[in-house]
């Protein structure tokens, strides 16, 4: 795809520069807005507005919605007013949000004033639900019918009106605003009878989310439900609109990507990585590292504590960055698991005792046979081949014996903080591997120094 | 909803010994498909086929796909072969393929023996492909339609054999068995004169993939695109099957899934957290911990290469966990930003020096942020507040200039290895945290040390 767009635009900037408008336009319209959208986020931004006039109407208001907003910025600064009146006609009301979201002040002035009365009234609700609600991300474009109606009726009206909804393929049945049911164009093409009432051939065993409802737990009942839109209604259970599949699709996409970037001790962007700038960067990543590092002073501490006994026998530091990295890595396993079971809804809190009984059965396994392996390298490595000075069977045990506590220790931490953290309604996912990595750190150095202290007659 | 499915639990087990067959009857009607699953994965194996019977044909066969292999199992085995052809008989193609692929053979065989001989030839046909690619994960039941049909007519096609098609909203016009164009059932209702014909409403600007498609690609052009479904065509461009937005969400979960897990140096798990025993979790975790720790059998040499020096100043030990640990989250961030950007194929390699430079830049911010920060810890709190005996401001310089070029080094090998790995072939989340750490783990005690040296003259 992306090879594709390049040899396109490299095309289209020899022809914008030869003025052949008449071709770039028999190019345009033969490709999707997507691939539009990315063809112009490499053209200078002064020639937007030229290229945006030469595409068919309908086709100029898909690929809009398709662009990153620095460009819809350009472009609607720099198209004439009664233009832009044009594309806000063409727009589904929750397109409409997701760009009116990311403006400037002055331009939403522009694009909610060129919008017709009806769509301004929607765009203002939707803006007052919370961030990453349903209600944010839904439309209030959908086919409504009434359960008296006929199936041949309900046709009718979904031809007459179904131009302006976003999917026309579940309509919703209403009384007295209220959602009774859900029909879908599959069931009404399917009845065998055109004169049949819609409360008949009606769905009224329905799945709902409300305004509030987290935008992640919606994409989630519709992947469980496969559902190709859910209806979203209010706290008096009034219907006020649908998420459909597409944007269901976004959010997992986004959700999954906010996920990782928590897990890595980042602060979520809503940027692409080409579009980050160094300094973005900077900003998302260097609270966690600062934090982490200020922190990895209590494990230097616990160092300079040993200082004299390490001094004694100097060989037992070198086993200092294997036995925190590995407990780090037993630590972010298990955290890791567990975030992703319970984004998932795989997981809940009252599961606790079963998970940690889980984890310290699966680390006792890893543990066992880690310090099974760990003493054979000491042994092998260490004593024999490279005959490191101090290292002998009683070191090499000690070494298993942490590695083994260390692995269940860092078990347990990895699976229970990010349970505790959704219990007390923080985001799991900061209890991810720097975090978890940190506290394994310190606790790996106070076992493998006490075992050392209790098993070494040299540090007594 | 888990919730919920518990409390029907279980009333479902005391109506169960109580054999109030038609009130439990009654409950499991109004239910959806997957929470019926879900209550069932709560019964006793042996209870279900009894409970199963009680359900209507279409209901079981839908709740059916949605169980876990394991009662789907218990299932087959418990009803009779008429009943297994009642079931097989409302499966869609795609279904009935994910169930077969998870099942022993002697129960393969059954399935396919009570299957319709044309539903046995699609499912073998299928199963033909690789796993993961597009013609493993799409159905080979959809609306045809010719170029030359009238609106009329393809309403009329529609309504005869949409009651077998997964989807009947996109429908797909074939000349020959290839494509030539796609018709979506809003366009067909919305036209304004049933005798047009299709091939002047079809859209000719086809979006298809091939049946080896990678399937997270295939789920990545349906969301960039808003697809329903996207067409499935074979080498010589004849069209084959489609795959819908409902296998699209799935598998978007399941990769976002797959990547968490090797990023965090597991590999990868089709069960469910809860369904996985100690065991399984064992097997997928072992391998990487006990690779991670041989090879932090350098570190260790690194270390045991500099003891007498380290002996000499036994205060730097203190803080070898902080430099390693800021460096393995500084490359960490990279890695899994730069990951992420590869799988939703906002990165190619040839965007390497851009990379590159970009984290170059972004790791000299953090780096002289992290440096100062650092330096300031070090003289007040463990010169001026602990008096750690041996920490002096050159002491603290060595160490600040460690923490800035550890963090340029482990961000330059986070961002690279990736890139690397993707362009060799292999999946670039296996060189996330815990291979990066290893590394940097390596790299920063070099710097360290080799710092240490050229400016500490207690370590000449």
């Amino acid at each position: 795809m992306a090879e594709h767009s390049v040899t396109v635009e490299n095309t289209l900037q020899t022809l914008l520069a030869d003025k052949k408008y008449s071709t770039i336009r028999d190019i345009l319209v033969t490709m999707n807005p997507a691939d539009i959208a990315a063809v112009f986020s490499g053209v200078e931004r002064d020639k937007l507005p030229l290229l945006f006039r030469l595409l068919p109407k309908e086709l100029a208001a898909e690929s809009f919605v398709e662009m990153e907003s620095e460009e819809q910025e350009a472009l609607i600064r720099g198209i004439s007013d009664s233009e832009l009146r044009q594309v806000m006609d063409e727009l589904y009301v929750d397109d409409a949000v997701d760009i009116v979201e990311e403006m400037p002040a002055n331009v939403v002035q522009r694009i909610l004033a060129q919008s017709d009365p009806q769509m301004r009234r929607e765009i203002n609700e939707i803006l007052q639900y919370p961030e990453n609600s349903a209600g944010s991300v839904m439309t209030t474009e959908y086919v409504k019918l009434s359960p008296g109606m006929t199936v041949g009726d309900a046709i009718l009206r979904i031809r007459r009106t179904g131009v302006d909804k976003e999917t026309i393929y579940t309509c919703y049945v209403l009384e007295n605003r209220m959602l009774v049911g859900t029909v879908s164009v599959k069931s009404l093409l399917l009845a065998p009878n055109d004169l049949q009432t819609i409360d008949s051939i009606m769905e009224s065993n329905l799945i709902t989310v409300t305004t509030h409802t987290d935008q992640e737990e919606v994409a989630q009942m519709m992947s469980k439900y496969n559902l190709l839109a859910i209806p979203v209604v209010d706290g008096d259970n009034r219907m006020v609109g649908i998420v459909t599949f597409d944007d269901a699709m976004d959010v997992m996409e986004d959700e999954a990507t906010e996920d990782m970037e928590i897990m890595a001790g980042m602060t979520p962007s809503d940027k692409t990585y080409l579009r980050s700038s160094p300094f973005d960067l900077f900003k998302h990543r260097i609270p966690w590292l600062a934090l982490l590092m200020v922190s990895a002073t209590f494990t230097g501490l616990i160092i300079s504590s040993f200082e004299e006994k390490l001094a004694a026998l100097v060989a037992l530091t070198a086993f200092i960055p294997m036995l925190m990295d590995t407990g780090g890595n037993s630590g972010s396993q298990s955290s890791v698991t567990i975030i992703r079971a319970l984004s998932l809804n795989e997981l809940e809190f009252r599961d606790l005792p079963k998970v940690i009984w889980k984890e310290v059965r699966t680390a006792v396994l890893c543990g066992v046979v880690l310090a099974v392996l760990c003493f054979a390298k000491v042994m092998l490595v260490d004593r024999l081949l490279l005959k490191t000075e101090g290292v002998d069977a009683m070191v090499a045990l000690v070494i298993c014996l942490t590695m083994a506590v260390t692995v269940v220790c860092a078990k347990v931490v990895g699976c229970t903080l990010p349970m505790l953290a959704k219990k007390m309604g923080f985001d799991p996912a900061v209890m991810a591997s720097p975090f978890i990595t940190t506290i394994v750190d310190a606790l790996s150095l106070l076992v493998y120094f006490g075992i050392a202290t209790a098993l070494l007659p040299a540090l007594r």
